[in-house]
């Protein structure tokens, strides 16, 4: 399948970054739309016993990244993907393993996402990401853009 | 020296985090004002061989959150410090080490912080902290609020 396929290459670039490797991440689920990864709290822990903020964000980052570099490699396309700026809430502490889930942001799109990279080699894009609590209320939330460059082919 | 003792205690601190620990962070200086971080662009280096979004917020995080936490000891009160919200703009790629330098919003007030956290157990104030560029730029900049909360002595 192709999408497994993808999902396998994808944590084999996640697992080949050294910091991201460190946080034993796992892809848990993807459906087209959302993409979602897990890190275990235990390596992830601040002073308080609850989830760090600098994993947080980097998990957050890490599943809105991926997500955009699906949807490149889906298009067949070849580019980098960049964060380019993000705002997160710490709204609740959170006491259990990390979850976080990415999708585009209400207004954008895909199709223009992978248009505009298709012809200009370079699109923009906003995606929301969300670590949810247990009890099904949210602990942090992140709205980032993302900047996909083509690569040139060497 | 007591700020000497206070460096020595949140370096302590910080090392006690696992997340925290794998970052290979070290306090680099702090004068009063500005508390500065750094840690080897080798462990925190992404698809792209430059610095991993992630690990600039993490380090951006600790080095406001430390700065906090420095100006709660050195008025000896005894306080949870938290990250409530941020806003970081990526701005140039960083192929150097890391190194995140915090000091207080242009507005804010230390004094003001801790009477606030003094008289009614809990405070506010902004952050900004920024990763330079080994010529002199900027490659990312972090805004951020952080809340400290009196802890109830047991």
């Amino acid at each position: 399948m192709q999408s497994e396929q993808a999902l396998r290459a994808l944590d084999a670039h996640y697992q080949a970054m050294p910091p991201v490797a460190a946080m034993q991440l796992r892809i848990a689920g993807y459906d087209g739309d959302a993409l979602t990864l897990e890190a275990p709290l235990a390596l992830h822990v601040n002073d308080k016993g609850c989830a760090f903020g600098g994993s947080l964000v980097s998990l957050l980052t890490l599943a809105s990244w991926g997500l955009v570099s699906l949807h490149v490699q889906a298009a067949r396309l070849d580019a980098d993907v960049f964060v380019a700026d993000s705002e997160v809430r710490y709204l609740a502490p959170l006491f259990a393993d990390l979850r976080a889930q990415a999708r585009i942001a209400e207004g954008e799109s895909w199709e223009r996402f992978v248009a505009a990279l298709r012809e200009r080699g370079r699109a923009r894009t906003t995606l929301v990401a969300t670590v949810p609590l247990p009890d099904g209320g949210v602990a942090t939330t992140c709205r980032a853009r993302y900047v996909a460059i083509a690569r040139k082919r060497g």
